[in-house]
């Protein structure tokens, strides 16, 4: 059913990005592999497990007309053979409001699968503006 | 410098969790990988990446005494040869005070490395305590 390749982990990152900034939910979905064991979790939201809940939560962010203009920075990468693990910083900004941003941290896990690289975790979450390297950090709140 | 040696994912998990229960910041940081390319999320906070922010915020973890009972249930796992990609929910609460509890999702990657199996990522998001399919997702608040 997949019709694009994504021959780098980079190339799928990309589309996944311009995909969202697009509201292009066909073009979303090529980038996912498809299978019950990915996952997404968009801010604050619960965690997202298989094709067809992942389908559902971006049919609905799609659907939704907001239109968002997405900056990526500060990637950490750890890549190997058939896997690329990839922490980024979204700078996130309506296009009709390019001026109120707001930060979110996302791990975004790519697979080598036999049609190219695919998505398999997308987990995104609110981060804090500034990092504070004094702040004790707290697991249970 | 590492002593421990994990045959498998499963077992640096085990292992990663034992420590946060018994806030044992050695053993907790035998589970990491020795690497500039680590990242750890806790729930609300900002990305720390390389060994040493992520041993910092474990120490004051470890150092606040709050003991905590851990249950881990409903794993997505996706295991390659080189890496395992886990989404698990944690049910933390207080050892102190068993019923009231948390639910975080956090997705783990460990990765297979000369020395056995490290952690390379934990991200760690407060999630809504019953998914409820018929929310709409939002990624800009």
């Amino acid at each position: 059913m997949k019709t694009k390749t994504f021959p780098t982990p980079q190339d799928c990152e990309a589309a996944f990005y311009e995909a969202l900034e697009t509201n292009n939910l066909e073009a979303m979905m090529e980038v996912w592999a498809e299978d019950e064991e990915i996952v997404c979790v968009h801010p604050g939201g619960p965690r997202l497990a298989g094709y067809e809940q992942v389908r559902a939560s971006w049919a609905a962010i799609c659907a939704s007309g907001q239109r968002l203009k997405v900056q990526i920075t500060q990637p950490v990468i750890t890549q190997s053979m058939m896997s690329s693990v990839h922490s980024v910083h979204e700078t996130l900004s309506l296009a009709s409001d390019p001026k109120a941003s707001q930060t979110v941290v996302a791990t975004n896990v790519y697979m080598r699968t036999a049609n190219g690289w695919r998505m398999i975790v997308h987990h995104a979450a609110h981060a804090p503006e500034l990092p504070r390297s004094s702040d004790t950090p707290m697991i249970l709140h």
